[in-house]
């Protein structure tokens, strides 16, 4: 099973157009990713509140298939990937009661915050990538063994 | 007890000072306001998109006594009560680990969105405040018996 | 040349990281979408708050170069593109100081708002997409000329 | 004259009431103090990203009259006192074509930020705090003679 966290569609996500506004999908997926590194034991407050070691955002994009209202119930379930020594990225899947309403990707560099130079991941998130890409992989392998 | 609300503080709610903006205090609030209506029964969707009544913030207040940071988790109770035939008012209470670190209160008026001309109440506003004001009430009471 | 929007970065925008929230950045773009629109004669007011015809976005993509800090004057010039009948797509650059900092992309669609089926996009965006487009035309010949 | 700042509404401001989230108001009066640091002279970016003197909110109280919606043109007025040694307050009054739609207090305190002590105001602080009060002052007198 790949990580999933549940959210509510608060009253301040929304715009005059009665919908999410678009922007704050992005942030909530990016809750969803701050959920999963909790569950993988890190400290959020040492991850977050001046850190040593950042992993900046360089790229996002995100699909939005149908909208979402106030007090909609939001699962949204994510699948990291290495992609080098120093990147990962994070895609992201957005379901209402079991139909996928939005979709995106959050693509992060490991940084040394001082100098702002590339640096190696670090153990604790090459963990939760292994983590988290292997509950993903199970679950698919699971998939195609029920479909032959 | 009085009804109470969870909720991990996210990257987003922080500022380039390391802890809570000011102003997403009181929207951690409004999120406690409408999961309290949420436990109440109340639709949330009906109730916040395109309603034909309406309850606007008139009057919103807060005071912190202690930076709240990223990956805190918040414990807000709650707090409303009826101030005349068409007002409410919510008292929020924030704490950390037992500690309170902010308080706020938000100021309704009830009106009739088309018009904006204010109106009574309706019945399931006064059914959730007359649950959640026993619930303190009845709270309350064994706090002063304990003591006795 | 293309449209240009300016704008100082502010404390609500950053993060505890001390730079710019990523999604932040996609809503700094969409100002620049909204001043455009309003440039070009549009009232906003009616454009975004219950209107019979909406232009949600479907699509969303950016590019982040380099932090955007607290004080920050950026500038977002914008071009937008007519995809079909019913569609159009915005491109942003955002930069500081002559360098660019960010690059986004918003995809939208247009819609029936009371039946959320596609419809043809109506007068006054064509008139926009035509105004804004032929200027960064113009702006893109008068760079050519001056490379040969 | 106080200080004013001009504000459009955006799109991002709203809710699905179709007016202005209540909690970004007091965001859209803290971007007026914010720019009325600036045009003191103060450098943004090193007054609110890692500071070694900080100005955190202790209160915010905010008083709504009318509903703001997409597209208007706020002004937002400006007048900071000194309350003590360390402490000061802004108070905002936020018009839409000349008629008061809200009006906000903030109210702060200087801090040591590393050991969060209170400590004195400095001297760009109480420079900002002359200028802005002396200027409302002169306002208020030049009104006063205009009535007799």
């Amino acid at each position: 099973m790949s990580f999933t966290y549940n959210r509510i569609v608060r009253f301040q996500d929304t715009d005059a157009a009665g919908v999410v506004y678009f922007a704050n999908v992005l942030g909530i997926c990016h809750e969803a990713y701050e959920e999963s590194l909790r569950a993988s034991g890190i400290n959020l407050k040492d991850f977050f509140t001046n850190p040593s070691v950042g992993f900046p955002i360089v790229h996002a994009n995100v699909d939005f298939f149908r909208p979402m209202f106030c007090g909609d119930s939001l699962v949204i379930s994510l699948i990291p990937q290495k992609l080098g020594l120093d990147k990962f990225e994070v895609n992201y899947e957005i379901s209402v009661t079991k139909v996928v309403v939005a979709k995106a990707i959050t693509r992060h560099v490991c940084i040394d915050v001082s100098s702002r130079s590339k640096q190696e991941l670090p153990g604790e998130i090459i963990q939760w990538l292994q983590t988290n890409r292997q509950d993903a992989e199970s679950a698919e392998r699971r998939k195609s063994r029920e479909i032959l």
